[in-house]
C-alpha cells in the first residue's frame, strides 16, 4: 500500500488543501481505516442509551457491525456482532434488551461480556473459553461512550481527565436522547471534519448558527464592537459562574484551536459565551427543555466538545446535541445526530422536539449539502489543492496536519498504534 | 490469479468455515465462476417448461445470458443468447414460443439448434456454418433440463443412471409449473448451500419444516422416542412401497450424507418419510393437490434431490420443489423457487396456491434471512472461521471439501475440467 | 495502462467488431477518457440556450463538471466548476443566470471569464492571477458551442470552415430550445456511435424513420424503383436550391462516408433529400413549426450533422434535433436530445411539443432500447467479435478504425494530442 500513499503524501503542500485522491480512492480509504479508523477512539453513542444492565445499541465502522452493551454490574462492553460459529451476526436491531446475547442461526449463547455461555450441538470437548465474541475496548466518560478497535490501544487517560470536569455539569448520564437523525452523506469523512473545522463558511451559510455565536467572527473581521460585546458577555459569565465552576474557558471570538497535531491531542472541551440573550442554541435563543445535569442558572454558554475522528457536541444549559460520524466507503459518511435533554423531561409537556431540533438539524443539514458539492468538485480532474487562509481556517490546516501524521504511525503487527 | 486463491486455501483449517474472502472477495468470485459454475453441470430449468418445438426460456449465469429451446425433433437446446455478428442478446423475454431466434437488431436469423439460417445483407461468401450460436451441453434426467458451459464437461451418464430411477415415479416431465418465485439474495452462493447441507439451525428457525420431517434429529439428540417413531413409519412403508419400487432410501434420522467430495459425486436423490400424519410438505401435512407421476397413494414419503453446484427439489406426493440458485455477484445469488404439480391440474379446482406454497416459501425465505446476516456477518474483519459441529455439520464440512477440490482442479486451455 | 491496451487491440480484426472489453472495462473507459474525450472537440450545447451575458449553462464530462457562460461582451467561456479554494462545486443549476460566479461554501468571487475577483478573509498577499477557474477552449459554428479539454487541441479551423455555410441556413443561433429530454443509456459510448452509424438496422427497428428517408437503402438492396424516386426527387431539388444555395450534397441512398479515420476528419455535414411528399422529420411529414433560418421554402429536404465523439443533428426546414452524448462510466452514456425552433416560435401557437417531438423521440429511444441489448450481449463471456457488412456497415467499420487511432495518438506531457 505504501506505493501510493508515500507519494500521495509527499505532493502534500503544507497550509494548502489535499490531494483528490485522499477524499475519492478506494485505497486510501482503507488506509484510512486501518490507520485512523482501526486505532483510534471512536465515539460509540452514550451511556444513558444503554441505562440498565442488558441494554444494548448496534453500529456499524465501516463493514464492522458492532454492539455495545451494559453488563450486569453496570459496566460497558463492546463486542464485535460476529457469531464466533460460522460468523452471522446476532443482533439485528439498532438497539434492544437482551440477558443474552442468542446467536439467531444456531443458538450459540452468549454473555454481555462476550463469554460463550453454550453452544448445544457441538462437541463437549469444544473449548468455550476459546470462542467468545471478539471485544472491543470501551470507556465512558461525562456519559459519553468510546471504544477502540485497536488491540493495544493509546491510552484513553489524557482524553478523560481532559473531558471529565468539563462535561461533569451537563449530566449526559442522566439524560435522554430526545431524537436522532440519521444521514448518508455523500462526503469522505475528512471533507465533513474539514468543513467542521472552520466557520469562514458561516455567515452566508449558517444564518442560524451566527446569530448565537461568536466564533464566526476572525482576527480580520472583528470589529471593535464584537470585541466589546464578547468582553461584556465574558467578563458577566466569569462572575457569574466563578462559583459554579462554569467559568468560560474560551473567551475570544474565532474557534477555539483544535486538533493539536504536534502533540496528538485528538479531544478537546471548552465552555464559551453565547451572544447576549441568547441562553440555548435554539431558534430565538429561549430556553426550549428543562435544565441539564447541575445547572441551576440558563445563563451557562455553550459547552463544546470534540473527539477525532468522530464526534462534536454542542450543548447549552437545556439541551446537548452529539454528532456521529462513521465511515461508509470513500465518498460517503454515516452521521447520526443526536438531542440530549433531561432523562426526567416529558415530550409535549417539558420540551417540543419542533423548537429543540430546528438550530442544529437545520445547521447539520446546511453543512451536509456543503460536504457533498465539495465531494463532487474535489473529483474533477480539474481539482487543485488550494491555500487555506490563515486567519480563517488554522484548524483545518491542523486537521490535515494531524490526519497526515496518523497516515505515517508505524502499526504493529496487532494492529496498535506504535509512534 | 493463483497468488491470492493459493495461500488462502493454505490458510484453510480442515472442519472449520472458510476464510472471509472466499464470500466477498470479486477474484474468488470469479474463480468459482471459472472452476464450478463454468464446469458442472447446472440445473437451467424443468422440461416441462417448454413442452412444445420452438418453447424456451432464458437464464442468466452471471453476465451470461442463455436460452434453453425446445426443437423441432422435441430434443432440448441450450445456445449462448448473444448473436454472433454484433453480440446483441437475441431473446428478451423470461420464456417464450418462436420458430426461429431472429435477432432484433439486423435480423441474424438462427434455428432452435443455434445454426445460422440467414443474414440478410451480408455478402453472400458469408460462411453461415461458422456463425450459429455458440452451443451449451445440455442433457435431461426425469424432467430436469441439465447445462454445462464446458467445452469438455464430466460425463452425466453417472448422475444420469443415479437420478433416473428415482425420479421416474415423480413424473415432472409431466407436470407444470404452477407458480415460481424469484429472488435476489445478498448472500454468496457458497453461504445458501452451507445453509442447505445441515439441518443444526431448523429447529428455532424452521417451525413448519420439523413438523414434517425427521432430518433435523442428529446423532446426539435423538431420543428413544424419535428412534421409535421413525422406525414405525420406516417399516409401515417398506411394506406399503415395496411392490411399487418406492420403498425409502433414507431411513435415518439426521441428513443424508452429500456431497462425496473425495469421489466427485456432484449428485443424490433418496426418499424418505415424512412423520406420522403427513402426506405432503404443506402446512398441516394433507395433501394439497392431486396425486403427480405414477403415484397411486398419498403415503410415499418425501423424495430429495440436490446437484451441485445450484438444485435442490423437495417432493412430495402431490407436488415438488424445486430450488435453483445462480450466481449474480460475489455477495448476490438469484434464486428460483418452483412450485411443480401435476400438467393437468387446474388452479382453484385441484389446487390452490394459498395452500400449496407457503411451507417452503416460509422455509426458504426464513434461510435467505438467515443467509443474509452470516453475509454480513463474514464481511467484518472480526470474522474468523470457526468449528463444524460433528454431530450437524458433516455435510456443511463435505460442502466446503468439495468447494475446495474444484478450485484445485486443473483446467485446460478448452476451460473442460481434468482431474 | 499499455499492458492490457495494446495486446488489446492486437486483437482487433479489420472490419470485425471490437472485443468486448474495449465496451465494459474500466481500464479502457478511463482510456478513452485520455485519449477521446480529454483530446477532441465536444459539442457542448447551444448558443442559443446563453443569449444573453451573464447567461450559463453546465454539463458533466464524466465527473468534471463544467460551465459555459456567456461574457460581458458576448463571448463564450467555458470554465471547470470547480474553486480554487477547497475545490467545491461553484454552479448547482443546470442552467441559470448570474454577473458573477460566487462559490456558496465561502464565497470566492470569480468573473464569468473564470478571473477571481475577491476571496474575502484570505491574507492580503495571495496573488489572484493564480487562482482563476481553470479555463477550457471552447468555440462556436453556426450556433453550436464546441469545447475542449486538452491544453493544446487540434485546430478547430477545418471544422469551423467545413460546417459553418452548411449550418448557416438553419439559424441554430437564433432558435430556441423548445425542449430537451435527458437520457441515462446503460450501454459503452462507443456502442451508442456504432448503431448511429448505420441504417442496416432501420427497417424493423425505425417505422417511422425510413418512411421519410433514403440511407437505409444500401448497394445492396436499392431497387430500380428507389433509385428513380431518389433521382426524381434530388433533380427537383438541386433546380430548386440552386439559387438559395441549397443544393443537396448527399444525393444517394445510403449513409454519406463519416468518420474518415485515415484523415482524422472527425466533423461532417451535408443536406440530402427527404422523400416525396415529406418536408419534415415529423410523423407524416408534415411542417410542425415556422421555418427555422434562411429558409423560405419547407422543401429543403434535411440538414445532417455529425461530430466525434458526441453530436448528431437532423434538421429540417422547421426544426433541429441535437443528439448530445456524454460518458457515464464504461457501460453507460448520458444522452441529451433537444429539439430546436426559430427563436420567436411560441408553443401551442407556432407548435405543438406533442407533434413536433414523435418522430425523433420515437427513433431514438429504439435505439437506446437496442444498444442497451449489445451491452449486456457483449458483456456475455460468449461474445466474440463479428464481421461488418460491408454493403452496409462501412460506417461503423470507419468509426472503429478512427477510435483506434484515437487510441494509439501520442499525448504530449500537457495532455495535447500530437500524431
Amino acid at each position: 500500500m505504501q506505493t501510493l500513499i508515500e507519494p500521495l503524501i509527499a505532493r502534500c503542500r503544507p497550509g494548502w488543501s489535499l490531494p483528490g485522491e485522499f477524499y475519492s480512492d478506494e485505497e486510501i480509504y482503507r488506509h484510512d481505516l486501518a490507520r485512523v479508523w482501526r486505532t483510534g477512539w471512536l465515539f460509540a453513542g452514550h451511556a444513558c442509551e444503554i441505562p440498565k444492565a442488558g441494554d444494548f445499541f448496534t453500529l456499524e465502522v465501516d463493514t464492522d457491525s458492532i454492539i455495545v452493551a451494559r453488563g450486569d454490574r453496570g459496566e460497558i462492553h463492546a463486542l464485535h456482532n460476529v457469531c464466533r460459529h460460522r460468523g452471522s451476526t446476532i443482533c439485528h436491531e439498532p438497539a434492544g434488551h437482551a440477558t443474552r446475547l442468542v446467536c439467531p442461526y444456531h443458538q450459540w449463547t452468549y454473555g454481555l461480556d462476550g463469554r460463550l455461555l453454550g453452544c448445544r450441538g457441538m462437541p463437549d470437548d469444544l473449548d468455550k473459553a476459546q470462542f467468545g465474541l471478539i471485544r472491543i475496548h470501551a470507556r465512558e466518560v461525562g456519559g459519553l461512550i468510546f471504544i477502540s478497535l485497536a488491540q493495544t490501544p493509546s491510552s484513553f487517560e489524557p482524553a478523560f481527565e481532559t473531558l471529565s470536569p468539563l462535561l461533569k455539569p451537563q449530566g449526559f448520564h442522566r439524560a435522554k436522547v430526545a431524537k436522532a437523525v440519521d444521514y448518508l452523506v455523500n462526503a469522505n469523512w475528512k471533507l465533513v471534519w474539514e468543513n467542521n473545522r472552520e466557520c469562514y463558511h458561516c455567515n452566508v451559510n449558517h444564518p442560524q448558527y451566527i446569530k448565537a455565536n461568536f466564533d464566526h467572527y476572525n482576527a480580520d473581521d472583528t470589529t471593535p464592537r464584537i470585541r466589546e460585546a464578547i468582553h461584556t458577555v465574558v467578563a458577566r459569565s466569569e462572575q457569574k459562574w466563578a462559583e459554579a465552576h462554569l467559568a468560560p474557558t474560551h473567551k475570544q471570538t474565532g474557534m477555539t484551536v483544535f486538533p493539536d497535531a504536534e502533540n496528538h491531542i485528538w479531544f478537546s472541551a471548552n465552555r464559551t459565551p453565547l451572544v447576549e440573550g441568547w441562553v440555548s442554541e435554539s431558534m430565538d435563543g429561549k430556553q426550549v427543555a428543562p435544565l441539564m445535569g447541575d445547572y441551576q442558572d440558563a445563563d451557562v454558554g455553550t459547552l463544546r466538545i470534540r473527539t477525532l475522528p468522530n464526534l462534536w457536541n454542542h450543548s447549552s444549559c437545556d439541551h446537548g446535541v452529539s454528532t456521529r460520524l462513521l465511515p461508509a466507503g470513500p465518498q460517503r459518511t454515516a452521521i447520526r445526530v443526536y438531542w440530549l435533554v433531561e432523562e426526567k423531561a416529558v415530550e409535549g409537556r417539558d420540551y417540543d422536539l419542533a423548537k429543540l431540533m430546528p438550530f442544529w438539524q437545520l445547521t447539520s443539514e446546511q453543512d451536509w449539502q456543503i460536504c457533498e458539492r465539495q465531494q463532487k468538485g474535489v473529483n474533477s480532474s480539474a481539482y487543485l489543492p488550494g491555500p487555506y487562509s490563515t486567519f480563517k481556517e488554522y484548524n483545518v490546516d491542523s486537521f490535515v496536519r494531524w490526519y497526515l501524521k496518523m497516515l505515517k504511525f508505524e502499526t504493529s503487527s496487532a494492529g496498535a498504534m506504535v509512534a
